[in-house]
């Protein structure tokens, strides 16, 4: 049966909403494809539905071609897996925490990694049983901060999220690497482009990790690439560790008066004037610039850290919080200041003239981590931890020594790419799948273990994989559009033919009823609008902000025997004979 | 693609589950269709994710069928339109509750009228836009005080829901009986026995309602039937008005001591003995029995309330409740007897010789309501409100009038049907669908009113339909098993056939590879087991556990060129050439 708009849940809008900032939002409100409920909650009517059933069932061929098969999972979940996993309190705000009638504590779930997990261990105890892929299309709620974008970012969202349970690390690979190849094959069926970058899995526990991202400009996340191949995010990106270099014959260190010199600018300018350099001037680079940093842990402890850091570089806070993780990290404050008077503020260093002034071994006590780039043999002009006064020569394994290195500082155009790939180039992008090797963490924390070939117990090694279904969807919604509307591609339109009748001869509307008949009798989908006292410029407007791809005007032409088939994407329109409709469209 | 079992997620269990009661629920579990994630919240496996898709095509075929068309809400809801009707509060304890990081105040819908009615507030305005029925095929939450029979009653469940909207109220009811149609075929295609009763609806403040029962004896609702056609659930049912009797002439109240006799039986028996009637002996219907109710309103103010039915009734729990709602009623406890000395607990009556006991205007100030069976001019034996002694001949109208009319005692076998059609007999049915006239209640609290054909607004009238999905599901296997496993009924079964390799020969599993792609190629869904060290036995109860409800058997008679097709319902088994499977199954 054919759709007709006389008989149909849509209403088209003239304005755009008032909360909406990105193109999709705008369109898929008003073309009648969703409406929002909720800040990040948006109830999907019948084309925003039907646009997303076609998203799931190329999802769903490319999982069963995967060898996955499917399940699904509760939203509403008890408390105490993620609380064997820490999860419960790691995931803080984000997550939706609720108590039934018995006061027992409940989730909805952002993701499921540990239910899985129990129910793997629930029916399986063998190697024989493995490897195993299973997967769900389900709603998933976060609570986010900031819900933006319509359903680029939403607090209640489906995904389609995989699992993969192997014995072996080789098995976890191939498992890893079919589902990575379904998610080539599922963007490619989509028409979507994206770039696989690493990604940082640290975090999680994890081994291996890898995101699939849009580029975009309305993408929330940074990655870099280079033109020989090298793509990561900037969580993940890896800055080049330098040679070190000799110690011997260096300089000592050399305290001097640095008045009114309490950023690197101020600095730098001053040992050019005062401390010139014979060979070149000084450069913001040559100073080690000392990052205070305020760590909060998850048992609420705070904990001061200092970075040591090139003074021309900064820290970046994605990585800074995905480094710390799962502490809280942010700038110290005042207040932090006040409890370390031994911090001179603006003049800090690692070292000054009475002994070591970072480290956990110095006075202070403060942990002291630096870049990668602050080898061994490296000579830097520093604060002396004296007000209004700093440190030249300040040579790295000689006169102070790091409690560890962390790379925190922000990736720049033109940073090497650690593969020796070349300069990298920044982009914007949007996540629409990640796929991740989780290892053995969520296994050894719940307890699944199998029976191996020699009868003992092993530990499984697990895989997660996730796609944004909604957030494609709207990704779609945004690169495929133009001033008039929506631009389906054909995969995923929530029809194949819109059908207009125009005008009010009885004859268009029988010749428009002939049509459709034979379009559905070839297996067109086909949305028919037969509304009998619109007009023909509204009826065009629709199409057009509908964004169905083929388009197939009954109008005037009728009584010289032609329609008009219109191509919405390239606007081209062609006369066709009434009888050659289904042949020009096939 | 068929589905093999040596790489399926899969896993049948031979113990039933200890939390599980039912059937339904113990098969459900033990051949792999469903798994307990917390009590009434159950994950899908593959077996059990087919079936509930195979149901819910069916429905959205008939919702089709029926034009009706597909959205789908959040499950996350905000407050605020439940607010407006008072469900946020009334639903009680049954409602999830939870409040996002801002602190706004949300709920897991357990039935979505509030933003069905916004949302076509939202978009439509003319008479024109209607009528309109749309639909969902979604999650629901109820928080139950006791989740029970696995899937029967869950506290996440799924659900269709429909909603019909028009302007009048002839539309109304051509919309709910399109409802009811397609219902009445959704039944049959599923083979579900059901019988369609007269449901309450005042409770939900609408005109008109049914319920589609079926028939079971885990069912949770009782309900009665006459030959003549009439059925009804408890709640709905009404008791017949009998005729008002003349007052003029009869006996005056004569009070007479009755030591100890608190109950109506020792009633009975004393005034047999000592009160002798001359046409025939007392009977418990001749005494007016009051009871103490105690009803606990929305604001929390607790009222007592006497309820005055004949002696050989009983206050049906059921009725009672939805008699009151939204008020909770319970039995008056001590605690409320002690506050009201007035009532002779075992003697109270709604007179005494110095006048009115009970009523609004009485001394008491107490509500009191009887049973549509106290008609004017009746006389009954029954308290005096004084310690031991009763009053005979207290007549209805002359003696007390009462506040009101109410009908709550039980209904038994053998009572009048109230449309004439016979005594009926009682019977117990699990609720499957309910379609539902709500009327303007709705509409008139959230303000959806449209301009009619004058250009005046209109209010809008409502309908809705539910249909539970994985009730259905849990009805089906309950009526469809035998005592080695289920037996599912074609149109929902995970597949439509189950191939069996048994043995260890290689021609065995060459002919039913080669069965399995005929049979594909024929669009039957298959399940392969091709699993190489597995017994006949296991696979055979395997098999029988699942329910597939024809079965393919590839074995030693593959040497002689025939295979067995063994039909699950009847166990019927059947050799069939190799070649011929295909057609021996069309």
């Amino acid at each position: 049966m054919p759709t007709r708009l006389t008989n149909y849940f849509l209403r088209t809008l003239r304005e755009d909403p008032a909360d909406a900032e990105v193109t999709s939002h705008k369109l898929l409100v008003r073309a009648g494809y969703i409406r929002r409920q909720a800040p990040g909650v948006f109830a999907w009517l019948p084309l925003g539905l039907r646009v997303k059933a076609k998203i799931e069932a190329i999802i769903r061929e490319e999982m069963t071609n995967a060898g996955a098969h499917e399940v699904h999972f509760p939203a509403l979940l008890p408390r105490e897996p993620y609380e064997v996993t820490n999860r419960w309190t790691e995931y803080g705000d984000a997550l939706f925490r609720l108590h039934d009638r018995k006061g027992a504590d409940y989730l909805l779930a952002p993701t499921h990694e540990e239910v899985f997990t129990l129910l793997v261990k629930d029916l399986y105890n063998s190697y024989k049983d493995l490897p195993l892929s299973i997967y769900q299309i389900q709603d998933k709620y976060r609570d986010e901060a900031r819900p933006r974008a319509g359903l680029l970012r939403g607090r209640e969202f489906t995904m389609k999220d995989a699992y993969s349970f192997d014995v072996s690390d080789e098995g976890l690979d191939a498992s890893y690497q079919a589902q990575r190849d379904a998610y080539e094959r599922i963007f490619a069926r989509l028409g979507l482009e994206y770039v696989i970058v690493q990604a940082d899995a640290g975090a999680m526990g994890g081994s291996k990790s890898e995101e699939f991202l849009h580029p975009t400009p309305v993408g929330e996340d940074t990655f870099v690439r280079s033109a020989g191949g090298y793509a990561a995010n900037v969580e993940a990106f890896q800055t080049i560790v330098p040679e070190s270099l000799p110690v011997d014959g260096q300089p000592a260190p050399v305290v001097f008066d640095s008045p009114n010199t309490p950023t690197i600018l101020t600095l730098v300018d001053h040992v050019n004037e005062h401390e010139p350099r014979t060979d070149r001037a000084w450069r913001a680079a040559d100073t080690l610039k000392n990052v205070v940093l305020a760590l909060t842990h998850l048992d609420g402890r705070r904990e001061l850290v200092v970075v040591g850091m090139p003074g021309d570089r900064e820290v970046e806070v994605k990585r800074a919080e995905v480094a710390f993780a799962p502490a809280e990290v942010e700038a110290a404050t005042e207040s932090d200041f006040a409890k370390h008077p031994g911090l001179v503020k603006g003049y800090i260093g690692p070292w000054s003239p009475e002994g070591p002034v970072l480290g956990e071994e110095s006075a202070s006590g403060i942990r002291f981590l630096v870049d990668p780039r602050v080898v061994e043999g490296t000579a830097w002009v520093t604060g002396a931890n004296i007000d209004q006064k700093h440190v030249l020569s300040l040579v790295a394994g000689r006169d102070f020594v790091a409690d560890g290195v962390i790379d925190i500082s922000d990736v720049r155009a033109g940073d090497p790419a650690p593969d020796g790939s070349g300069p990298v180039e920044l982009a914007r992008g949007m996540e629409i799948g990640h796929v991740f090797q989780l290892g053995r963490k969520y296994a050894e924390a719940l307890g699944l273990k199998v029976l191996d070939e020699n009868g003992k117990l092993a530990t499984v090694t697990m895989g997660s994989y996730g796609i944004g279904v909604t957030r494609i969807l709207a990704i779609l919604a945004e690169g495929n559009n133009d001033e008039k509307g929506l631009v389906w591609p054909a995969a995923v339109a929530p029809f194949d033919v819109h059908v207009l009748a125009t005008g009010k001869d009885a004859a268009v509307f029988d010749t428009a009823e002939t049509i459709v008949a034979a379009l559905e009798a070839s297996r067109f989908d086909v949305l028919y609008d037969d509304r009998p006292k619109v007009s023909p410029g509204v009826k065009f407007g629709d199409a057009e902000l509908i964004g169905v791809p083929k388009i197939v005007i009954a109008g005037r032409g009728v009584a010289d025997g032609v329609v008009e088939v219109w191509d919405r994407a390239t606007g081209e329109r062609t006369q066709v004979p009434i009888d050659g409709v289904v042949a020009a469209l096939s």
